[in-house]
């Protein structure tokens, strides 16, 4: 793909496959732009815009072939008959939260390690893994052939933790920890920042 | 406010005043908005126009003041010198991580109460909270105050824990079930939706 995707076009288009998913569960054939906006909070131009960057998937009166878009996104996606291997690093709530968590695995996405710093940690058991030492991560993270890194440890050891990662071959990341990571341009990262999430809340309370 | 604010410039209030307390702390006075730019990865001319939606907060020559400037945004983002009270719906590892967590605390959203509807989890206690039975949602949402909620129940039950915390009175609400939550207009409803990350990590992977 040369044209860079807006990522709100990606977001929806993981919110379209999810709901196309429960449409193909109930049984529905076909649905139409209108419909498939509504049922993730867009409207219709939004629902074609997003969709004629990829293909042209809409039959002329019947609208969208569920299964078949539904197929089609998830493979744009890369989750369509795919599992990616995931590390987390950080053992701590939020890390352990993430592993237990069986959505992910649902949705292809494997974790494989979970690594600490903390003696206290390494070794005890989070569902069917064992908490690695994070001194063992390169080693790990290529055996184990990992392309996401999670990233829940605290602020002040999240870009060192980072620059492991990517000193190992990771290419994806997903940052908890609420500090802006510098990883290279061949790499992508995703930040997951709930104090962020929790001021907008106030900010609407507040302003509106 | 009578404009509607762009949620991605709510988002970048937010890492401003993170990045001008961290600025403050090291005792810069001034600072370029091309330099508080490249702390939060946003260039200048965001930044000013940002800001500017506001107030003219920069002075010529000498760039915008440090403190003066973190205040003014803490207080358009609704958290100086304000506590919000928080309740987390769903007693699960997420939930336990999230009032666990300090930095929420620290950042003036105060967690008050905890629920769950599962009976061995009801009156067992995370930190200072004890798990509350959520059918008394509304007593406890009305005695503690509560004005955010964050709801981290199960998909099939998400739409009504968030119909009991509406009737209740709560107006803004975070939301980690994957899936889309009716809300009325006049609250405000933020999802994090981590599978939705993890997807668009797998779509980058893939495309380029």
């Amino acid at each position: 793909m040369k044209k860079k995707v807006p990522q709100a076009t990606i977001h929806r288009l993981s919110l379209y496959t999810r709901h196309l998913g429960e449409l193909e569960a109930q049984g529905v054939d076909y649905i139409s732009s209108d419909k498939l906006g509504e049922g993730v909070g867009a409207n219709a131009a939004q629902v074609r815009k997003d969709l004629c960057i990829f293909d042209r998937f809409g039959i002329p009166g019947r609208g969208y072939p569920v299964s078949f878009l539904r197929q089609r996104l998830a493979k744009i996606l890369g989750v369509e008959d795919r599992v990616w291997r995931v590390a987390v690093v950080g053992a701590g709530r939020l890390g352990t939260a993430l592993v237990s968590y069986s959505e992910f695995e649902k949705q292809g996405f494997h974790f494989v390690a979970i690594l600490d710093n903390d003696s206290a940690k390494i070794g005890t058991r989070i569902g069917r893994l064992e908490v690695a030492d994070i001194s063992a991560l390169e080693g790990i993270i290529r055996s184990e052939n990992v392309e996401v890194a999670v990233i829940t440890v605290p602020v002040n050891s999240a870009q060192r933790v980072a620059d492991m990662l990517v000193e190992a071959g990771v290419r994806a990341f997903l940052n908890f920890a609420p500090v802006k990571l510098n990883v290279p341009l061949h790499t992508v990262l995703r930040n997951v920042d709930l104090t962020v999430e929790f001021e907008s809340l106030s900010f609407h309370l507040i302003n509106y």
